[in-house]
Parts: structure tokens; sequence; C-alpha cells
């Protein structure tokens, strides 16, 4: 037996003016401290009764502060953000044919891949981010970045009906997703999912051989879904069907689906996704920078579809800020819903965390701040003129909190951004890098 | 005849990687100096020029950073900052009738006044703007304000048909606006405008006397303007007309106009408006998060409207951040548009500055870097991690940039803000002000 006056010892005690556990919802829990060993929380209780019970190695005090779950970017194209604001303000064809294809076809490789996603990995966690929902080339190359800086990600292994730098036939699209996967399996911090690419570059064998292998080795299925109105009237001239009935009829409507966009959407297309269990990760600013539109993301939450939130790659949005891309999503959801009590600061900070973890099945392991998941974790300062008074510590992270706000970070229990500095990454060389990448990106432009 | 080579002195010289001037549109200029003498540009030229023709008193060197024109904020209820986040996610009525008004009633007063404006000035320097178009109860005491800490603004003078801490009757209203117009009558920061509330809220014979006034002192108007479906809906019910077919019959569809919110336009109302001069200011996080529609922002530019941004009042918003509300409005014109290159970058960072100054009176004296206007100005560092690569510094500031990066700030050429470090307020003091606040609204709202 052990003697219950002797204090436990643990790795980290984080001690927090407000802790958000986002599980129970809607609660925020003043002057309390996440107790974590080995990565993983051991308990949320308060502080005094914490510093009673554990004798930690170390110990974080954020009196001013809100300790909240990792946010999860449930949809990125991280490579891309090395082409941050190459190109803007273009109709969605000119922005792809004339600007980002050319530019991809010249740069595009390992070296891009690894840089782009390093550069994003630094901003992510500057921002609060702990976890991402990849999609992107190279998925071998990411995967190994990721691992290397301690993040945590789900890497989408790409398929598409064209020849790319990554593989250039069908079968080897599938055969290097194969050996990603199996490279990956059982990694604590970095696992795989299929990511066809969307419904207007994948043909129906592709679709039917990406459902087969994806409920064989139990992966998600990470796919860009009715982003367009123009997508969905190709879909109906090229296959008599929108996209979700082609999809449904080729298997694929279920809950490993995780369906990115979906500004198009028809009631009865938003009960069938409530049923099969789809999520769908809303990313608002891309949307409407693109002049997509609106995705119902109030009509999908209340018809219980799981609601994550992505940024979409930089080259679009033009950043990994899931602060603002939150906010606006909880904004943008009361005019489409015409309801000012849409998607409330709780449901939507819910979205950007838990939301995340279940769409793309880290549920059981983050999301919440709770025993027994991993310790990703992000400590908010509240104590900034732009966050005064502070009347609602949800409504401002939510809708007054901005990304540099963030303090510390954790993934896994290990310190990540300690008081805004990145704990093991190399910031100046990080620029310095992107500034190279700079100038070789406008040497291809000009040439 | 002076010496060609002997440099002329001038109090101040900032030097900065790129400057942005509004003014010619669609430029930036690199390593580029803007030189002030006596609160006034006097003027942009290349660097290495700037230090062969003046010797400045002070140099203020920035190579990573953007100068851009200090930000309008063209509609603010600044001593509602306050209010932050006291009260969100709730449909308009009873936001206003059981949470804001019943707050505002026990606690308005000079120093709720005072306090909050003193707050919104902090965070406004912090984020760049330099000029405001304010909007509330007690103009007295927000011009006082304004002018102590050296900050421009166009001061609203209240008109309302019901009783209110302020006025008791329509000849106080009126009487009060008068004495609050003579008191700073030629100052150079603070101006007034009459601030008739609303259609629902003003009767005929007082915005007839908003008219003949505002013609007789020359001033302009600010009005909240087809905000909402509803207000339009009760406008023809009790007046047989739309909002902006009675105010044109009252003689108030005119370039003294600053029309905010504007979210329910008709083609013809839209084209009335651009030829009366009408000036509309958008405020897209307000009209999203409130419920209230779609500024057609990207149809009013392209008739010609003068198109102004505002962050609207903190309770409703919930912060008085411009360069989120300007990405904003530029992303969201693009969808409501269904338009990808609605309100390109450039024409947001312009709606911004001098859209803003045309709106409110003062773009003789702002809005642009140009020579013979005041030096307000904002310095902001585009070397972050999250504003690299740099391949399109406008791209950057409008679509990437958080206002935290905003690193100077200069009104009339006094720096009031210098390396993120507010000159002449006491930063902490004001937090703790605001901690005070808390406690007395709490107090109010349990009891």
């Amino acid at each position: 037996m052990t003697n219950p006056q002797a204090p436990q010892t643990c790795d980290l005690l984080i001690e927090a003016g407000f802790v958000v556990p986002v599980e129970p919802h809607g609660v925020v829990l003043e002057d309390h401290a996440v107790a974590v060993d080995g990565g993983v929380i051991l308990a949320v209780l308060p502080i005094a009764e914490a510093r009673a019970r554990y004798a930690p190695k170390e110990t974080v005090s954020r009196p001013d502060a809100a300790l909240i779950p990792g946010l999860v970017n449930a949809h990125t194209h991280n490579p891309m953000t090395l082409l941050r604001g190459v190109a803007d303000d273009l109709p969605l064809k000119v922005w792809l044919q004339q600007h980002i294809w050319p530019i991809e076809a010249a740069v595009i490789s390992p070296a891009f891949v690894e840089d782009g996603v390093t550069l994003a990995i630094a901003e992510l966690l500057r921002g609060g981010v702990t976890c991402v929902n990849e999609n992107y080339f190279f998925p071998d190359v990411q995967a190994a970045t990721y691992r290397r800086h301690g993040f945590r990600a789900r890497i989408g292994l790409p398929v598409i009906d064209f020849p790319t730098a990554w593989a250039k036939s069908d079968d080897e699209y599938f055969d290097k997703a194969g050996e990603v996967h199996d490279q990956w399996r059982g990694d604590p911090l970095v696992a795989t999912a299929f990511a066809p690419h969307a419904p207007y570059t994948v043909n129906d064998a592709n679709f039917e051989r990406v459902r087969m292998l994806a409920d064989q080795l139990d992966l998600p299925v990470h796919l860009h879904l009715h982003e367009t109105a123009q997508e969905v009237a190709q879909s109906i001239d090229e296959h008599g069907q929108r996209p979700i009935a082609r999809l449904d009829r080729l298997g694929l409507i279920n809950d490993r689906l995780i369906a990115v966009h979906m500004t198009q959407l028809t009631e009865a297309e938003i009960h069938l996704c409530a049923e099969r269990g789809v999520s769908v990760v809303h990313c608002p600013e891309s949307n409407l920078k693109l002049a997509s539109g609106f995705c119902p993301a109030c009509a999908l939450a209340r018809a219980g579809v799981t609601l994550a939130i992505g940024t979409d790659g930089v080259a679009s949005n033009n950043d990994l800020d899931m602060f603002g891309e939150t906010r606006t999503a909880a904004i943008l959801a009361k005019t489409v819903a015409d309801d000012a009590a849409a998607l409330d600061a709780f449901a939507a900070l819910r979205a950007a965390t838990l939301g995340g973890a279940k769409a793309i099945g880290f549920d059981h392991i983050v999301g919440t701040i709770e025993a027994g998941k991993q310790a990703d974790l992000a400590c908010v300062d509240l104590s900034a003129l732009e966050t005064q008074p502070l009347h609602h510590v949800v409504s401002q992270l939510v809708y007054a909190t901005g990304r540099h706000q963030v303090g510390d970070v954790w993934i896994a229990g290990r310190h990540k951004l300690r008081e805004r500095v990145l704990v093991d990454m190399d910031a100046a060389g990080i620029v310095a890098n992107a500034r190279q990448w700079r100038e070789r990106i406008a040497a291809v432009r000009t040439s």
C-alpha cells in the first residue's frame, strides 16, 4: 500500500489560472493543474490539491493563462507553406494552372517538402497547434519530418489519376502508399490515411481500390469533397451523380471518411453524413478566399456530424492560424445559419480540438485534457490588453485571442514552445531557409 | 538660395524595407524612407537619397518591415471595450435587452467612457490603428480622452429618440451636440460628426434637424443603416419605405453620409449611394457574428462607392483588430461576389486606410503616405516565421500578418508605439483598471 500522505512523483505539473478541458463540455476550471508523467495526463485537479498530491520534476506556473488541448488542424498541405502569398486574388483555374502548378512542377522535391513542413511546424507550434491532418506528395518525407520534430500528424497517402513527382502510375501510388503505411505503423506520433485527391481527379477504379485497402488497413480516407458548385456540376455531367452519391455507390460514405470543405450540401446529404458517421473538416477561410461557398457548419453539427476545423494550405489561406480559423468558423456559422446562437464559443473550441481528433481517429489519445490522454497542451496568456477585461474565458479564446498569445505548447508531455520560444527548433535558421526558397521560386517565376 | 549640398534638418527619418504608400495605388517601394517634420510628411524617397538630403534629429531604421499609413477604424463604440465578451452567441434582441442594456444602465458614466476609450486606444495603437470614427454617448469625455492620448478621432454626437445618461430630450441632444462641436472646432486631432443612432431609433423630425445642422456646420452624418433585414422590414411597416428611401426623402442620402453595415442592398440602392457620394463602412465580423447578413463590399467598390472598414464595438466583435477585419473583408467579399478576384489585397488595404479617411472626411490629412499629409504611420515587421517567405508584401500584410507584428506607430509624427511598447501610456495600469471594471460589471450582473 502506498502512503496516502507521500506525494507521487511525476514529470510535470502545469498550474494555470484556467483549464478548459473541452470534455466535459462547457467547463472552465479555475486555478487548476494538470499532472503529466511519461507523456500522459495523470490528473486534472485544483492547484492546492495537486501540490499536495504530486512531487513533480518540473512545475510550470501560468496564473494569467488558460490551458487548452493542443489545437488540431484537420486539413493542411504544409509543404506549400513555402508558397505563402505567391499568388492571390485569382480565379481558381488561373491560380492553379498559371501559378501554383508551374511553380510546383519546377520546385517540388523531397527538400521542398521537408523545408515546407519544417517551416509549418514552427508556425503551428507558435500558434498552439499540436496535430495536423496532412495531405500532399512525398508522405515519406513528411512523416519523417513531423517525427523528427516530435509533432503529431496523420499523413495522407496521395492517390490521383495522373503522374506526379511522387508516383507515375496507379500501381506506383498504391505501392508507395503501402510502403509508407508499413514504415509508420505503430508509431506513437505519426499515422497514415488514404488521401485520394478529389472526385474530379480520381476515377471509380481508384476509389474502389482506396476503399478496399482502407478497410483492410483500418485507415481513414481524407478527401476534398463538394468544395465548389463546379465540382458538383462536373460530376453530374460525367457520372450522372453528385459526388457524394457517386462515392456512396463506391462504398466510401462511411465513418472512415474525412470530408473536407463540403460547401455544397443538400439536407439529405447532411443527414446521410450524420447517419454514416462521416466527419467534416470545415476550412472557412480557404472557402471564402477561393469563392468556393459556405459550409453549413451549424447544420452539420446539429445533425450530429463530427465537425473539425482546418486551415487548408498556406498557398490559399495564407496561414496556419487555427485561432483565426476557429473564430472565422464561429462567426460565419451564425450568418450562414441565420442564427446568432449558432456554433457558440464552446462548440467552436470543441471543433478545433476534439472534433479534429475524432475526425482523424486520434480522439482516444488527444483532443481533450483528461487523465489517460497524451499531454498535447497549449497555454494561452489572457493578461494582454487585447483580452481584457476577462469576463468569459472561452469567449476570449475564440473571439478575441491572437495566436501570438500562446506561450507554451507540449506534445506528448514534451515542451515544444516555452514562453514563446521554440524549444528544439532553430527559428532563425528556418527563416533564413525560407528566404532562400523565396529566391529559388522567384527565379522559376521569371524564367 | 539654399545650398543643394546642405542636408535639410527634419524631426524624423523612418527607413523601411518597404513603404506601401497606398497612393499611388498598387505600389510597393523597396528600401524607401519617409522624412517627417512638424508632424507632416516631407517626402517619400529611396533611403540612400534620403540620407543625402536630410539631417534628421532621429532616424528609425526597420529593414525587415513595411511602413503603411496608420489604419483607420471607421466604426467603433470604444467605451464598450470594457464589455468585451460579456455576452456572446445570443440573438440580437436577447443580447441587447437582457445583457448589454442592463449592464450599460448600471455602469455608464464619464468614468466608464474614459476608461473604455483609454483601453481601446492602447489596443488600437498596438494594432497599427491611428484614427477612429467613434459612436457612443458622452462625446465630450471621448473627445478629451482621445486628445489627451494624442489619438486622431472623428467623434459622433449622438441623437436618439429616447432619454439616456447623456441627454433627456431631443433639445438636450442637439444642444449638447452643438456644445461639444463648438468646443473641438479647429482641433488638429479631434473633430465631430452627427451620429443619429439608426433608422429605427430616430424619427423624421430629428433626422431633418440632423440634416439641417450637418449642412450648417459642414459635418458628416454617421449612421447605422440597413444593418439587418428586420430593420428594413420594420421601416416598410412603419414608414412605407425602406430606410434608404426614407432617408432620401429626408435629404440625408448625400456625400455627408457615413453609412455603416449596409448588409441589405438592392442594385438600385448601390447605384444611388455611388451617385450621391455616400460612403459605406463595412464591418464584416460584426455582421457575421450577429447574423446580420453580407455587405456587398465588392459591388459597392466597383460601383464607385468609397468603402471603409470598421470593427464595430468590442462588445459585439470582440476586438479592435483592423488587420483581422481587413482580412475578413477581403476574403468574404470574394464569396459574396462569387469572384476570387474581388477586393484584392491592395483594394482591401486601401479600404482600411484611405477609404476610412475619405469616409470620415480626413483624406486631406491622412490615409496615405504622401508629402504634405500628417505622419500617421504604422510599421509592420515581416521577418516573423508567419510572414515568410515574403513573395508579396501586400498579400502578407492583408492575408497573413497578425496585428502583433506592428512594431511602431506614429500619429502626427509623434511616436506612440516603439518596438511594441506604448510610449506614453501605462499598459499595466490600464490592465489593472480593466480588471477593476470586470469586478464592477460582474457585481451588476449578479445583483
